[in-house]
């Protein structure tokens, strides 16, 4: 009996050397030690000591992510619009009536303050030429080869690379302490979900965002999905908490935006009983990544700010609190 | 360390011990063994098994299952309409004009047969009149009440305790196997999330179904979701592959239905590239359940049945391959 209670210790001794092994490795590393950091891992210890009064049961634990300017950048413009305006290119030779069709004739002449001069409305024609009239297969496709090859103009990376290496480590760390992690975002959900597996870890079944409609058929005896050019759903604004309904259906226990588009699915999070989270991503730093919030016309924070500082969110300055923006370069 | 050798040649064979008993448990005992049964226990060793040609990863194990005829019942009506039909009764203090207004003025009389008469434009206006017009929340409370008190006109039953025991073990046996199993439903999203994660261990977000417009408003000073009498989404027959790619994003590798409205969603699973298993319950069992197909008006089977045996899907046979069709009463 003496050999084997030995033998217990020293087991029980090294599970207990690589548990502190394992706490020593810091899971928020790119984050500087400052209060945006001290305020998510308090948090998240609160709700998931058993028998806590904040305990929050391992079913419950919903956090959301807005993409653009919170997981991945969005400047000089939203990735999935530069998408857009090559496949616009791409496409211009099977649509010869582009050469006089606004906004795609400014857009062939390489005008794209131009053609975007319209706003809205030439965003919305260049969406629907380019993102309906195939199946959902043939676009994940598009999609793919697009992720693998394009280049972001400032930096010369691929648009995957444009992540945020302390938000990888928050989603990764999030999931190590039981939270389903989800994405809520403007963006089309079909333009996500083909990459966000292999570069958030987020499955496709947890993303939500904008979507066209879909319409179901038989083409040579094969079932296919076409992608319409109507709109289904946009998934900003009051959009976020509504589309976090319709697809969740469970309010989340964190909510992570870095602009007004987001502060619907903050307040949302925000009024849940319990113990609720919320963080806005502020970018501060023009040097690392850009500097924007109040005046810019993508990713405005300005609403939110003032809610924020109200109410007590956590708001990540970016310059001081992220020791890293993006991951290492892969050699 | 010849003692320690023998510790842990005792500590595995416990565990080797373990696994013997686990296994001679039938997680599927309520399923004769029958072809039915068979088939789904051959394929999921199949894509389960690691190196074996037709593995698949875990992460792409999404079965989903109809609700209505295919996890709990659905005779006399569909167990919704009987909930709005109870919901009828409980507003009409609030509705004097109900009183002259078909439908409601037939089924306020007791005349279930005549308020339907008109068909879907009846059932489409019980619907929006009980299921729109409170918060998400307000409904959520609704529903919860009904589930826990309404009984079934014929058994007399909690309609929760309505549910097929065979499908519980398979629900329970798929997720031990690694896959997500999910609900793809043409009843409402907001009726069945609030009983399915205790009834069926599906958690809200796994659950797909048909759904009424959502708005988002401020109530003094607190977020709230209306539910307004508009429909947003139906998840039947070619709603239900449009459905898997809104909700899910994933084409599913098992698929379960009942009816002709789910042909188009085992039509699409069956499309997919690798293995994928498709399988109709056949209600076959007038003594112990209810025997209807081709000809019935509610969870009629006609084209399914006919494609189903010649694409060689499994069909489950009720009376002959289920021991038991409802759980056990709870004393």
């Amino acid at each position: 009996m003496h050999t084997r209670n030995l033998i217990y210790a020293t087991l029980l001794g090294t599970l207990a050397l690589g548990t502190t092994v394992a706490r020593a490795a810091d899971p928020l590393s790119s984050w500087n030690d400052g209060p945006a950091k001290k305020t998510i891992v308090e948090f998240v210890a609160r709700v998931t000591k058993e028998g806590a009064p904040d305990f929050v049961p391992p079913v419950e634990r919903i956090a959301t992510f807005d993409n653009d300017g919170c997981l991945w950048a969005e400047q000089p413009m939203y990735f999935q619009l530069a998408f857009a305006l090559d496949r616009v290119k791409a496409l211009a030779p099977q649509h010869p009536e582009w050469k006089d069709k606004e906004p795609f004739a400014s857009l062939l002449k390489g005008d794209v303050k131009g053609a975007l001069a319209d706003g809205e409305k030439a965003v919305f024609q260049i969406v629907m030429a380019t993102h309906a009239g195939m199946t959902t297969e043939e676009f994940e496709k598009i999609v793919k080869d697009w992720v693998a090859s394009a280049k972001h103009p400032k930096s010369g990376k691929l648009y995957t690379e444009m992540v945020y290496q302390p938000m990888l480590e928050l989603l990764a760390y999030l999931r190590a302490n039981g939270f389903k992690t989800y994405i809520v975002s403007g963006g089309g959900v079909e333009f996500m979900r083909p990459w966000v597996e292999r570069v958030y870890g987020i499955p496709p079944e947890q993303v939500v965002g904008s979507m066209g409609k879909l319409q179901y058929e038989m083409r040579d005896g094969k079932p296919v999905l076409v992608k319409l050019p109507e709109i289904d759903f946009i998934d900003d604004k009051e959009g976020k908490p509504v589309g976090i309904q319709k697809f969740i259906g469970r309010r989340p226990v964190m909510a992570f935006g870095n602009s007004d588009g987001d502060l619907q699915m903050l307040q949302w999070t925000a009024a849940g009983t319990g113990p609720r989270f919320c963080l806005y991503v502020h970018h501060t730093d023009a040097d690392r990544e850009w500097a924007y919030d109040r005046a810019s016309h993508i990713g405005k924070l300005d609403k939110g700010l003032d809610e924020a500082q109200r109410r007590g969110w956590t708001v990540v300055d970016m310059k001081n609190d992220w020791k890293t923006v993006f991951p290492p370069e892969k050699k």
